[in-house]
Parts: C-alpha cells; sequence; structure tokens
C-alpha cells in the first residue's frame, strides 16, 4: 500500500494519506531548491514556468503542477537594479502541485503569506 | 493546528500527521535538489555531511537530521574514473530526518532500494 | 576595460580577453550546477532546453546559448530503468556559449569527450 | 596546452591564461549556483563555509578556495524577520578563488559592489 518499512499492523506505520502528503512535500522541496536563484527576467519568466511544471510532473504520483512567475514583481525589483535579470525566489512565485496516491489526492500550493513564501496542504481527499 | 487554509469542520483539512509528513517531504526533496551536484571526493565528504545537516536542521519543525555519504561507493566510483571527485548523488547517501510537528514525530529516511535512492516515512507517533 | 581591481599598467591585470574568458566559464558553471539535477525525460526536454537558454541569455555578455539534451541517450537510461524520468547531468547535454565583452568575441562548448563532459573555449576572436 | 579544439597556428586558440581565466568561471559559477538557496543561520554558517570551500577545492585547477559568510549581514536580515534562517545568497558571500593552470596563476574573488555581488579577475601571473 504504501513505501513504509513499518511491519503490517503497526499503528505508526503511515497512512496512505499521510504518505500522500509526503510525496507532496517532496514535489515542493525539489521545485524550490532545484530552480532557486535561476536568472530570470520578464521576457524569459514564460519558459522557465513551463520548464518547471514540466520537470516536476515527471515525478512519481504527480498529476498536475501550475507555476505561475510574477512578472509586476519582476519589474518592481527590476526598476531599483542596475541589472536587467534577477535570481528566481519564493517572492516571485505562485505554486500548486496536485498529487494522486493510491486513490488519495491531496492538493498543495505555495504563495505569499505576510511577506514570506508558505507552502501548504490545501486539501486531502479519499483517506 | 495547522497552515490548511481549509475551514474548520472540513473533511479534506489536513491533521496534524498529514501536515507533519508534507514538512518531511519538504525537506528531503530540498536536501536532495539543493546539494545534489556538488563536487564530492572521499576527502570532502566529511564536511559535506555536516553542512547539509546544519543546513537542513534551520528548516522548521527539523529536530534531527543524519547524512551519511558512502565512501566505498565514491572509491568504486572514482577507480574507474580520470577524475579525481565526483557529483554528489542519491546513491551515495543515506539521510534519516525527523519532524515533530505539533506534537507529532515522523520519522523518515533516504536509502538505496533496488538501485535507487528511495525516500520514505519510517514511522508517524502520537497522531 | 575590465572589472579588474589591477592598476592601470599593471602586468598582472587581466586583459579584455581573459576577462570575457572568466565571464564564459561563469556561465558553464551557472548552466551546470543550477539545472544538474532536474527530472527530465523525452517529453519534457524541450522545455528545459529552452528554458536553460533563456535564463543564460539573461546573464551580462552572453549574446547566445544553444542546449541539446540527447533523447537517445535519455531513452538508453530509461530502458533499464524503472521509473520513467531520470536526473539531467553532463552525458546528457550539449551546449554552445556566446560571450560578446569589450569587443571581443568568445565562443565555448561543452560535449562529451572519453566518457566525460568537457567544457573548453573554441576561439578567442578581436582580441 | 589547452583544451582547444582550434588547429595549432590559428591566432583564435585561446592562450593558456585565456584557459586559466575560463577554469576559473566555471568554479564561480559552479559555487554561486550549486550552494545559493542553502538554509543558512549563523549557527550554520561555519560548516557550510568549509563545505563550500572543500567542495570548488574538488574541481581541476583550482588551487585554494576561501569562503566567508557574512555573520553580521545574516544577523541583520534575521532581525526583520520572523524566521529564525535565511538562504544563501551573494550579499552573504565574500569568495577568493585562485587557480593555476598549466604554469599560470590566476587570482579571482567576488564581492559586493554597489549592493550587487561582483565577481571579478584580480590578477594573471607567469602568462
Amino acid at each position: 500500500m504504501s513505501d513504509s518499512t513499518a511491519p503490517a499492523g503497526d499503528d505508526s506505520a503511515p497512512t496512505t494519506a499521510e504518505t500522500a502528503c509526503f510525496e507532496a512535500g517532496i514535489k515542493f522541496g525539489t521545485l524550490y531548491h532545484q530552480f532557486a536563484g535561476t536568472p530570470v527576467s520578464p521576457a524569459s519568466a514564460a519558459s522557465l514556468e513551463r520548464a518547471i511544471a514540466d520537470a516536476i510532473e515527471n515525478q512519481p504520483h504527480c498529476t498536475d503542477v501550475t507555476v505561475d512567475i510574477d512578472r509586476d514583481a519582476l519589474r518592481a525589483e527590476l526598476e531599483t537594479s542596475p541589472a536587467s535579470y534577477t535570481e528566481l525566489t519564493g517572492r516571485f512565485l505562485e505554486v500548486t502541485i496536485c498529487i494522486a496516491y493510491d486513490g488519495c489526492v491531496v492538493q498543495t500550493e505555495m504563495a505569499m503569506k505576510d511577506g514570506y513564501p508558505l507552502m501548504q496542504v490545501v486539501s486531502v481527499e479519499n483517506r
């Protein structure tokens, strides 16, 4: 059922939903730390959005990924900069990731909250 | 209780244990995609192990991280190589990460299985 | 002329061509260590190629980048794998980067040689 | 002499010093894009400094690397943050890298200038 090494019947074995949430977390950590730091500009944002989504959708149990890079936030940053590009970081990103694991569906997202990018589980269906 | 945006009483809201497992997954994705690709040799493995553990332990709810880089596997790889170092990747790594979230304790690990690095939840305590 | 801090007339100050080659090297190190480890499959290779090229072309003095991900090599790797994707690494990549710095044009490339990805300067024009 | 593919006698072939500067640039791009984004705090800065230096010194022709992570800048950032760590980025880093290639010695550094991290060649000896 899950990849747990705990023996069957052990109360500490992860449930299907817990394993699904673990899988969702792996995808967020991957997405953020693989692509944060990438040189990005308003002109290159579209190809980066698509490549990030396509890359993460390769991973197991990942049924859908959406990535939005905030062009207005990029432009605001570049207005006060001598450079024409910056590094991708959380404050430019909105992401949703959907995981389906053994019938359980987990919706997750990353968005800015109080000035910080927050990754969170939105819903767990079909536990 | 958790960072969920689902309204209270909604059955699809994540449980504490599900959120704890999500947090554990984030740490594994972070660890792997931040440090995979790092130039590593038997002589530099120890400082890299320590830096990885210290870096990930900074993250929220992460109480303990252990990182072992397999020197024998490194040496075996380098015996057939003209180079004196290689890139860090999953087959050289054994990792354990412990998460404590709102009283719930999740033990997770990454190790080789059938030739591939497998990340998994080992146990969930105090649901 | 260059960004050197060495005083004018100092023989150890870098020439324009040397600075151009330094800039080219920065782009190769950036490209490799930003994107190595990205989950990639034959189906997602095209969007990743484009995003890599667009990202690196953002960087200063970089006039042209071409990126080819070897689909045949990807397919050969996946034939013997239980997974449907792998991690981007040097043996799947062919890259050319052209730098123009203060009139000097440097052509560089990365390609496989004797089983290892080799980054090298192909030509330096208009020293 | 160098790894150039240009035929002998071709004026566009890179000199030893140009190849040495290319090698130095590779190390800077590697260092920055491998480690930028790493979770870091004043307490974990020392182990990260050491691991970065050890990792980059593995690379060919790299004789010495020094890495300083600015604790005062880290603390200033964290004073206004709800978090107890941040992500490693250029404004926290001072780096020197020395390359020796076929007798030519290149000194390079990265440091803040006008609010931006600047990578530059400091000197080229024994051309």
